[in-house]
């Protein structure tokens, strides 16, 4: 086996690994550049300029910062080149025929494109003092939907798409159904000549109807809207009931059922087609590193070749944890392995594995006298007890109290000091007991947690005091720092209940779909903040508390004179710039729900059984060298995905798949379905 | 086989098909009077007092419909009779021993105990004119509840206790980060000289922080509670936007998620015993009726012993369908069965079956010659047509408009006339053309609704007519009534478009699920409903339109003289009587959301993927004798539970359990789990 062909082995290995699925080309020249192109340094610099690109909108009109229009063009044409650049490698690195089928790769031409020629006309525009509106910056979230990573978010947005025919045909119905109640409700109650509290005649006009009866099914007219019905006669309240019962619990749940099982339905067929072309990528990598024992015997892989392999793919895994897969994928000590235990490399390589290594205390090897002597082991044994735990948890909690009283109280304040050093006090304690490299462990976050707050309280405290003393000035900024670190420190009581521990670490472990459905939102948000500032912008303006300037009664717009709105100060909530629109936009989404989340939180909690500890083990007699599982964390969505669906996957899947024309195309296309 | 021994079998598979898990005395006389337990009429008559029982708070002080306190007490007497009679009857039936350990026995027990007592001492107090509450009228709910045939409803609340612990550890975390939140606010914005748009010091007071951001988790006060820090700095809503992701989007979809992973945890549980307990009960009929072909052969069911079965068991069973149960049952036309043929027997009743005859029209045995002549099968041709159906959809869509003119106009009051004959002959046609018994099945709805809506319209018309003509006088009722069936006529054509009659499907179908649920619903009002009549009675009064007394500007009260309540005339919304209860009870429900129905919205979902027919069939050629599976509806609420658990139970339970102490005492216990 010559070296190009082992870095192709190696990348159909890592490709299944991270569930890349990426036509690339197997000449040797271009798995070294598919290699650099999958390199993270590239893939975070496309991110890094996605984020400046979409980061543009504070600069440029209306702006947070005012930039003059030159320097944000010149960063915007910084950008454009970045992306092009990396479609440009992208297209060496794939098939010529491959590169102009995918729709995303035209999506990310047509927005370059577009884009240029945007700006020259603006440029152009601006030059000559004519208005322009900078129209293509609604397409700059969409570059985040269409990059080579951005795998996580078509799929969110395919799942949208493929609810949508179900959806619309529910919403027919919920509409056919608010247009029914309307009807009756002008018939039933329009001739009764009832009157609203403002003494306006009720339910006397169809379209009206409609909207009172649409909004009551958000609830958010509620009681309102029924009280001149139930005051003129309770059997109407009938009417209201039923209504109410029908369009807002039966129909809501039936839009929601129907998201839901969409989602469900085609996430599973994508996870289907994901694991065959898992297995389909790691049985052409067995294929390049076969050897036959012996004559007409069955390929295998042996153990060198498999080692050099999986040093390749995880350049930083340890000695005994790959020995570790090994023994498990060898499970007779063979020396080497058959295509069926070769398979499962991928998933094997998915389990994160902490490989705990048991070694004396610093201090131990140091001076074994002192560390083992009675005291000191006395200390050991206090510090890994359990009411050391309770008592930090009840200076917490006094802490709590002292940080609620009136921090003017020079013994309040001063106590701060006395809490710090108890704190630190704790952590050096920990420290003594137990091993450094563990307790600052990559996965014991809680630790991290403690110190970095405990430090950064500190320091924040010593700066503090020392402006205080130097001249009686106390910044502001720096007093809301040391506040918001002594109130984070107080959450660390969570950590010591284990049924806490539980349900924040499921928490933590959504975070993957949350990142997801960030971006989608992201996307959907800048979209309609860059449609809105360019249709409301100065509309409504904001005046300082400060300012005597008339037009603050009325947000600077003269409709608005004597509205709710400007009565309720609400004059901040407008279109005049990126963030303002964000927070708006943020505003608008509140009264709605996000059903993905549960979703997600449903699948997790079904797997906390019994959570593992937080890694951080008493130096007691055990083995010098563990494994442990951390946890039942995935470190890919993919991995989470097909887990979730493990169930409900035909075993078929599972098998091997000699479909000949993937196996000699090499075809891996991303899995596509009809909108049908 | 004697005949004691048959009715043995009949019960032990009618239990296992209805799911009945009650240990009854194997004695014929103890059989007997289980039968006579389980006949219809005694459980409907129960249901009918729980009923009147129930509806006694209508009556009782404070009254809608105020009757004598002796005429109320008489009633409830007999109401308590009937409990007693039911409850002793059941203790006749299964052992003393067993009757004794049942709680739910005990608990109706003391319910009826309690209410004489109550009776007792009202009737002494108001003899003597003292004051006395009836507040052992709390109590009635928890009847509906305890009766034999509640099984669902206590399934719902085992639910519910269930989930209390998990639930109360995500909620305890909740109240920790609201706690944590508040404190931050309190440093952060308390110490800025902030003012509410009502002039007031902004989250200055501690506990005033933690109601306001207690109402934000439920997004009511949404931004007001957040413009004052918003118009300060716009940082502030970082705040702001990180608590309500946290309180209301995480922590709402984790007692969302903790829900409904343990309804489904225990539900999976409760229905794996279930199927335990069928299995033994169709295994115990068998062991009653089994007979041996020949010497050491396997026990087997003879064709004639279990045809004597089926009809005792589903009476109402037709020929054709028995011979087609057996037929699928004995495959291979043994003229008797083994053991596990025999135990499928109850899933196979479960399965609703539609005998489709196809005989002729009455007209064609009557006159064929003119049925069968041209211009009658050009008719029947154009009335199977789709065009005929989109013709009706049409005329419906061009009435719902003259429904929603003024019926002022004569011209559009006449034209009701017109459309009622148009669908009186729409009636006509169809029943020209399909057989009548057909065209009137059990299961087709919408014929039945399309008939009674049309007639009783056509009745309410010529009602409504002749008063006028008569007094020139309107009943406003009978024009409600009027009105109510012409625009309820409009729904039907929902029925033609094939994707809104899967929906309209689906909806139905989890009705025994909202059966359940209301009468959740209804014990929880109706308690509340009782303590807050006593609280609150009299408290808050509404009079009349044209009432001139004085309180009326502040509903009696003059604590609420000036306040939102009485000047939104929410007078009504009180507690004065049982009716004005449970209506406000509503109201306060409303903003929140019926999780349960979603639930099975979801699992109902994923069956509709092609729904069969509407039932009627043109007199085409055809078999003389045709089956259909009723769409997939379930006759009973377990049946559907089991469907949607077989995925997820384990292949064994199904498997005979041969547990030797189950097989010999017969016991069926209901399940029970610890709430550990």
């Amino acid at each position: 086996i010559n070296s190009e062909d082992f870095d192709l082995a190696v990348i159909y290995v890592s490709d299944a690994l991270y569930n890349r699925n990426i036509y690339f080309d197997t000449s040797p020249q271009a798995v070294r550049l598919y290699q650099l192109y999958n390199h993270w340094l590239p893939r975070v610099l496309v991110y890094f300029f996605i984020l400046v690109d979409l980061s543009l909108a504070l600069f440029e009109e209306p702006a947070v910062v005012p930039l003059p229009t030159w320097a944000t063009m010149l960063v915007e044409l910084l950008c454009l080149l970045v992306f092009t650049i990396r479609l440009g490698h992208y297209a060496k690195v794939i098939p010529r025929d491959k590169f102009w089928k995918d729709p995303k790769n035209i999506c990310i031409i047509v927005i370059l494109l577009l884009t240029l020629i945007d700006m020259i006309i603006y440029g152009a525009l601006t030059a000559t003092d004519c208005y322009g509106v900078r129209w293509s910056r609604v397409l700059r979230p969409l570059l985040l939907v269409n990059v080579t990573e951005g795998r996580q978010l078509r799929r969110a947005f395919r799942s949208i798409r493929n609810a949508l025919p179900e959806i619309f045909y529910v919403f027919l119905l919920f509409m056919f159904s608010i247009l029914t109640f309307s009807l009756m409700a002008l018939k039933l109650l329009g001739k009764r000549g009832l009157k609203t509290i403002d003494g306006f005649p009720y339910f006397t006009n169809y379209l009206e109807i409609v909207f009172d009866l649409y909004v009551l099914v958000t609830t958010a007219n509620s009681p309102d809207i029924m009280m001149p019905a139930y005051n003129s006669h309770v059997i109407f309240t009938v009417f209201f009931i039923l209504y109410i019962f029908i369009n807002t619990y039966i129909f809501m749940s039936a839009f929601l059922a129907v998201v839901f099982n969409n989602y469900k339905k085609y996430l599973k067929e994508e996870v289907r087609q994901l694991v065959k072309s898992k297995r389909h990528k790691m049985v052409r990598a067995f294929a390049i590193l076969q050897e036959r024992r012996e004559e007409g015997g069955e390929p295998v892989v042996t153990q060198a070749n498999w080692n050099q392999l999986v040093r390749l793919v995880q350049p930083g895994i340890s000695n005994p944890h790959r020995e570790l897969l090994w023994s498990v994928s060898d499970d007779k000590n063979q020396g080497f392995i058959g295509k069926l235990a070769f398979v499962q490399l991928a998933d094997l390589l998915n389990i994160e594995v902490i490989t705990l290594k048991s070694r004396p205390h610093p201090l131990q090897s140091l001076c074994p006298a002192f560390y083992l002597s009675a005291p000191s082991r006395l200390l050991c044994r206090l510090v890994e007890h359990r009411a050391f735990v309770i008592v930090y948890d009840l200076i917490i909690l006094v802490n709590a109290v002292f940080i609620g009283l009136d921090e003017e109280n020079p013994m309040i304040s001063n106590s701060e000091w006395f809490f710090l050093a108890l704190y630190l006090l704790e952590i050096l304690l920990k420290l003594y007991v137990f091993e450094p490299r563990i307790f600052f462990s990559k996965h014991s976050f809680w630790n991290w947690f403690d110190t970095i707050i405990v430090i950064s309280a500190l320091i924040a405290t010593i700066v503090n005091s020392a402006l205080k003393s130097a001249g009686g000035y106390t910044s502001r900024q720096i007093l809301d720092i040391v506040f918001i670190l002594r109130v984070l420190r107080l959450i660390r009581v969570v950590d010591s209940i284990q049924r806490f521990r539980i349900i924040i670490n499921t928490l933590i472990r959504i975070g993957p779909a949350i990142l997801t459905f960030g971006q989608l939102i992201l996307v959907v948000y800048y979209i309609f903040a860059m449609v809105g500032m360019e249709l409301f912008k100065g509309k409504v303006r904001f005046y300082d508390e400060n300012s005597s300037n008339p037009a603050k009664a009325y947000c600077g717009n003269s409709l608005l004179n004597e509205s709710v709105f400007a009565k309720s100060n609400y004059c901040k909530n407008n279109f005049n710039d990126v963030v303002s629109s964000f927070i708006l936009l943020v505003e608008l989404t509140v009264v709605n729900q996000w059903e993905n989340l549960e979703d997600n939180l449903v699948n997790n909690m079904e797997t906390i059984d019994n959570d593992l500890g937080s890694g951080q083990t008493p130096t007691a007699a055990k083995p010098a060298l563990m494994f442990k599982i951390a946890s039942k964390r995935y470190r890919t969505v993919d991995a989470f995905l097909q887990r979730m669906f493990e169930a409900d996957l035909d075993p078929e899947d599972f098998a091997e798949n000699e479909d000949p024309e993937a196996q000699t195309n090499g075809n891996f296309s991303n899995p596509t379905f009809s909108s049908a």
